[in-house]
């Protein structure tokens, strides 16, 4: 029994999500697609004729204090909102060294040095985000991150997007894309 | 490109393992099967009229600082050496509540109140151990931990699950067999 569901996001000529914009922020680039399809939401008609499909699991969290998950889920209101017409998708991976150090170290580098979890609630809830896990899947990206925004509120993720790679966490990123979206 | 590596034991009438007892500590057993192989270590022959196959990855470590990671690293000898003949494979998984807890709830159960790293230090270098993690792949189990022994370091194993299974960690164990091994 699956107990962390997978996902899949397919990219190519169908889905429910046009992509605007699709930049190589570090690292080599996806190639270019029309649309995005999410297949545990969408149905799997997506992958017939695909360009590349991206696989993650939505896990259990690694990092988050009970404080801060409580502080996290209180102002949070989920994805599917019917105003959060835009979205975006950053597949991404983290070097070797990142993953060699320690559960303390990540964490300090992570949030006692970089802010992550912080900056991503002073967001809330305007930017709703899901993590998903890819690397154990041994899928091409370590994580896929899922943001949806409401198109006014595009300004404010540009915002939230400078600030995480302001960080010290982000000097271990090895492969960064973005994906900006709209609904179809 | 797989970064973490994955690993397939199979149970079955063939393989370098004899299986000497296969016991349910809690939860359903497994089938019962005379040897025990490890694809990844002994080639696939194996899954060829396999009884069972269990899945797992070696991934970064989730719980460990740095000096702990240093302490463990110092003693350690790793598996494969020629007097360790006897083995063990526990094939185990957490409640669910155990994976709802937050980092710090879980690290402080494990480690603060359960000494779980601590525990498993006192017996190196003597047991060799490596653990995999199969919840992410929706593997039967969320982990599985090999061991490796001299047969005369039988009674310390023995004396290692005890202290293991005496902790309040334990009390989120959801299912756990143990196979006991020994090389053909």
């Amino acid at each position: 029994m699956r107990t962390t569901p997978a996902v899949r996001f397919v990219g190519g000529a169908t889905g429910r999500w046009r992509v605007e914009r699709s930049i190589a922020v570090r690292g080599s680039p996806l190639a270019p697609v029309a649309c995005l399809a999410h297949v545990e939401t969408e149905g799997s008609a997506a992958l017939d004729g695909a360009t590349w499909v991206l696989h993650g699991v939505r896990s259990n969290e690694r990092y988050v204090t009970r404080d801060e998950k409580t502080r996290l889920l209180a102002p949070q209101q989920g994805l599917g909102r019917s105003q959060a017409t835009s979205a975006a998708l950053i597949p991404m991976s983290k070097t070797k060294a990142w993953w060699e150090l320690s559960q303390d170290e990540r964490r300090a580098i992570m949030e006692e040095r970089s802010h992550h979890i912080g900056i991503g609630s002073r967001y809330l809830p305007a930017i709703a985000r899901r993590l998903f896990h890819g690397r154990d899947l041994g899928a091409e990206f370590d994580f896929l991150t899922w943001f949806e925004f409401a198109p006014a509120d595009t300004p404010r993720f540009d915002d939230l997007l400078g600030a995480l790679r302001a960080t010290e966490e982000w000097t271990y990123v090895e492969r960064e894309v973005e994906l900006r979206l709209t609904q179809r």
